[in-house]
């Protein structure tokens, strides 16, 4: 019985190899190295020092080395290209598929990438002419130029000769698609009608002519979208004339997906991309210290809108001991509804035409749970400081301050949209910032009105 | 020129639909529903009213109703069965492939749900029967049964001949799973295999044995993680004995890989289980209610820790103005920590066995920013209330409150994962309450000791 299992990298694993190395045991390493799949030997040399990647990384033939490099995450990825001559890369680039050659390329600093576009074949750098170009976020900018055409005239047998001469260059062929005489893209068929059909039947009479494209400037979070609503495997990308240019595959797509949730959920931490396995402190600092000096000004500001109130605050002190629940249930309640927004946005859920109904809902649900904690914390006030007025008015205060901020949370991610800003931006600290100084002036105006009436 | 491009569903479709149907024009809506693709009718039917949905539903066929069922969100999808009688929904059920059988009947209620399985063929009862008792987020809860397995002593022509006898039962087929005399897995073969190799090849000699496989128990999200590190399209799902017992699909692991990415920022928005598009207000307030009176306890602690330091606070009142950014800065540098920290888990791009490693890096970030946020707000707050000695607390309160709260921001959700509960747990109220109560007592503390020494 010959089931493979999948390898989990372990510190055993990781102290094993990194004996061999010191030991200089070169035939343990080459077992090693020919015997673990490429992403499994990517994950091992993100736990190895940089020599000893290096070290392990000779050992790989350009092939190898070139499937387990797209799997290494960009930092260590990065590292080792640094470290490789020209030459190296070349060879690399040589066996790599269109997409991930041009992304390899495309990162590389331009004075080596001038160097490894002049090295390699002619063919290689013509596809590397052809993608770079195209923007990261873009459909030309993630989609491969390895794929299957045929002319909806030949027959099943001609298509069929097409995929053996195609056979080493295309991996993971599930789809052949049909052209016209102008290359322009007309039809689908299926391995599986391939093995099916008799070897003379004509291709333009059994493909598929309701097929689902993409242009090469879609943005790759539309072409996620196309994917995921039809369920599609790979999507053909077409230029302007209808031309087809590449395919995007499933797995390009899953990265796109879990990138843009990255992006969300990034942004809603406060952090401009910093990867998750980023170990520079520098590059992490960097990363986040907008975010908290942004954050930092609007505290500034709360600072100063409290200032404005200090007689208020003189005549009860007690007052400042609820800053805290203030600013956290005004916080709060913005970011559940600006999160909902932004991912219900993001994923489709929630359509730009109904942002008026959103809206309502929204309101309908902040009126709800701010009366509830208004209650509750009213009466805590009242019964721990004895204090009805004072709880009355806390209670009153949250009520408004959890209107405003769920109304404002929602509402300020959709006119983003509308806008065409990206709407997870809202969810950083511009709509916190905002609901932080309203909700202090909807407690501290309350108070000193109250005081106002009653002195 | 036949590219169909696709149907996106707009305010004046919606209008034209309403119309039809309020002309009764059955002639317009017949033709409509056979010319739009499934998923884009059930983005139709989710923007109509109950009656209309039901008008129109009732114009497909099983076949497409149910193709169309399994497209339309949760909540839509809920309240178009409640009011289609038992019959109805078995012949829907009898047409779905079986996983989404499964998940269809699995969400009725269980009177109805027995209703259905009494009323289908017993073909699929039987196959409900197998699904329905895995837990949801298993490999045997997201598996379909639709798949091809041959044995390995087969030749290429009996695997075509198999393909053929199952053409309609199995879409999306791109693999065939090979097996042994106890339908154990032992292989795959892919269809550009079985158009490339000669009939009467032996299937056990062209087959990869090295095939990637998981445990019907295996949780979902290690299932996705296991198809994105090696890209595949699909993979076998083994019993305890290695038998085959279903296939998952590319697309089921796009939607196992988004919910769990919205798993995670429904929890660091503090909600829980919210569909992006409920539209129900109680519903809705009742999965965010919990966080927000977590964090009104949360803040009536810190009133109550800010009143034991009563008496600095009526020595300088000044102190409360800086309430909002001791907060803010506390819990955004928390937030940075923890959610880099969780998705970095949950994408495997952290693991567990360098967590040392890894706080050392947020301690060191932590110093970094605190550091220069403190000079920050220390120079402005020396200058705006010319008070350099309260510039100066204010300004080492910041170093030690970031410090600590990145820390613990970071330490948490890695402490939980090691402990085996959900990291996402971390981003909640939970941390940020710690560290708000924390923050609190630093920057409160220090301004006691202060007054203390000084006076």
């Amino acid at each position: 019985m010959t089931s493979f299992k999948t390898e989990t990298i372990n510190e055993r694993l990781i102290q094993e190899v990194k004996g061999f190395i010191g030991q200089d045991n070169r035939q343990a390493i080459k077992k090693l190295v020919d015997e673990m799949r490429a992403a499994d030997l990517a994950d091992l040399l993100e736990h190895l020092a940089p020599d000893e990647r290096l070290f392990i990384f000779k050992f790989l033939e350009p092939e190898g080395a070139g499937d387990v490099l797209v799997e290494i995450e960009p930092s260590v990825q990065g590292r080792i290209l640094e470290d490789l001559d020209s030459k190296a890369i070349s060879d690399i680039v040589e066996e790599l598929d269109s997409d991930d050659a041009a992304d390899l390329v495309g990162d590389l600093p331009a004075e080596r990438a001038r160097e490894v576009i002049d090295a390699v074949t002619d063919d290689v750098s013509e596809e590397l002419g052809r993608l770079l170009p195209y923007p990261e976020d873009t459909a030309g900018g993630i989609m491969a130029l390895e794929f299957v055409a045929i002319k909806s005239d030949a027959t099943v047998r001609d298509a069929i000769e097409t995929v053996r001469e195609k056979r080493g260059e295309v991996e993971n062929l599930y789809y052949l698609w049909v052209i016209d005489d102008f290359e322009r893209l007309v039809g689908v068929i299926s391995m599986k009608d391939l093995v099916l059909e008799p070897p003379e039947r004509e291709i333009g009479s059994i493909m598929n002519p309701e097929i689902i494209s993409v242009h090469v400037d879609t943005d790759q979070e539309e072409v996620a979208h196309l994917v995921k609503k039809y369920d599609l495997v790979t999507i053909p990308v077409v230029n302007g004339n209808n031309r087809l240019v590449g395919r995007i595959t499933h797995d390009d797509i899953i990265d796109v997906i879990e990138d843009e949730a990255d992006e969300d959920i990034s942004l809603m931490a406060g952090v401009i991309h910093q990867e998750f396995a980023e170990e520079s402190p520098l590059k992490i600092s960097r990363a986040r210290l907008p975010w908290l000096i942004a954050g930092l000004f609007g505290g500034v500001l709360a600072a100063v809108v409290i200032k404005q109130f200090e007689s208020s605050l003189e005549k009860i002190l007690a007052l400042s001991f609820f800053f805290p629940v203030i600013m956290a249930m005004g916080g709060n309640t913005g970011t559940q509804a600006s999160t909902i927004a932004v991912r219900g946005l993001a994923t489709g859920d929630i359509g730009l035409m109904n942002i008026g109904k959103r809206l309502w809902v929204e309101l309908k649900v902040a009126l709800v749970n701010g009366i509830i904690c208004g209650i509750l914390l009213g009466l805590i006030v009242s019964f721990w400081l004895s204090d009805y007025a004072l709880g009355f008015i806390v209670a009153l205060s949250m009520v408004l301050i959890v209107l405003n901020s769920g109304v404002i949370g929602a509402a300020v991610p959709l006119a983003m949209k509308r806008l065409n800003i990206d709407p997870a931006l809202a969810t950083g600290p511009f709509v916190t910032t905002l609901n932080d100084i309203l909700s202090l002036l909807i407690y501290l105006g309350l108070v000193t009105i109250y005081l106002y009436v009653t002195t």
